[in-house]
């Protein structure tokens, strides 16, 4: 085979793994669906704080229902980075385009607030009314922080 | 202030803060807060059923996310008789006063949600994505039944 039929069958071979890597990332879920699914899990996290905000601050007789909600928010918001792909960023989103241009500091910020719905999961499972108290105050403030970052304020 | 007063006053006003979060709590909830938490705990329902319908549909790659959603849903809809006790129908509520009025069918309703939603959780479990999208529906179809007998329309 001569050099030049190489090369080209080189390229040709590029341009297929390419294409066929496009393909998967279109075939993947779009970006439409994506902010759907990240808005709906943002509204069950807000649904859950203000639900658990009212039985930390002891307004509500539902103590046995902070641990449910407390694991919502953990399992939740273990997600928070996949639910931001690039190209999620238009449309019905209220994202910054700080979360893809500042990516490092998006991770460090949803980390924290991962971290924060562990801990506060952990706290609410025990009977110190204080530590929960706190704990839930570290969650809180962890969501504010991204939100702050990261999300455009309503309109 | 030396650094002894400081930690002193850390510790009285912790303990401020402790005392008065234990009479929140001794005190009864008052129908406003129950108000609160049952919109925060629907809020949450229809956050999870937002996110699930994009994964039962296919339209999103999170299938792993699948069951901590329907957990969530079974404990909350769990919940959903106690969110109504008698008095908490005025202000910022869509309940309708067929909720207490016609208590034997609000707790069939609830009670049907309730059924669905530990079926779908079940179900969620297993890899049978057929019987997903059946238990899906089913569970979808008994949230929209008490809402249309028992929730006012949005404005």
């Amino acid at each position: 085979m001569a050099k030049t039929d190489k090369s080209r069958l080189c390229q040709l071979g590029a341009l297929v793994l390419l294409l066929g890597t496009l393909g998967t990332v279109l075939a993947e879920a779009d970006p439409e669906s994506v902010i759907k699914y990240r808005r709906a899990s943002m509204k069950s996290l807000g649904g859950h704080m203000g639900a658990m905000a009212q039985i930390v601050r002891g307004r509500v007789d539902y103590r046995d229902q902070l641990v449910p909600h407390a694991e919502a928010v953990a399992a939740v918001s273990k997600t928070t980075l996949k639910l931001f792909p690039e190209g999620s960023d238009f449309g019905e989103t209220r994202a910054k385009e700080a979360v893809w241009e500042k990516w490092a500091a998006f991770e460090k910020a949803a980390g924290k607030a991962e971290k924060a719905a562990a801990d506060f999961l952990a706290t609410a499972k025990g009977a110190d009314q204080a530590a929960v108290g706190k704990a839930f105050k570290a969650l809180s403030d962890a969501c504010k922080g991204c939100h702050k970052s990261f999300r455009e304020k309503e309109e």
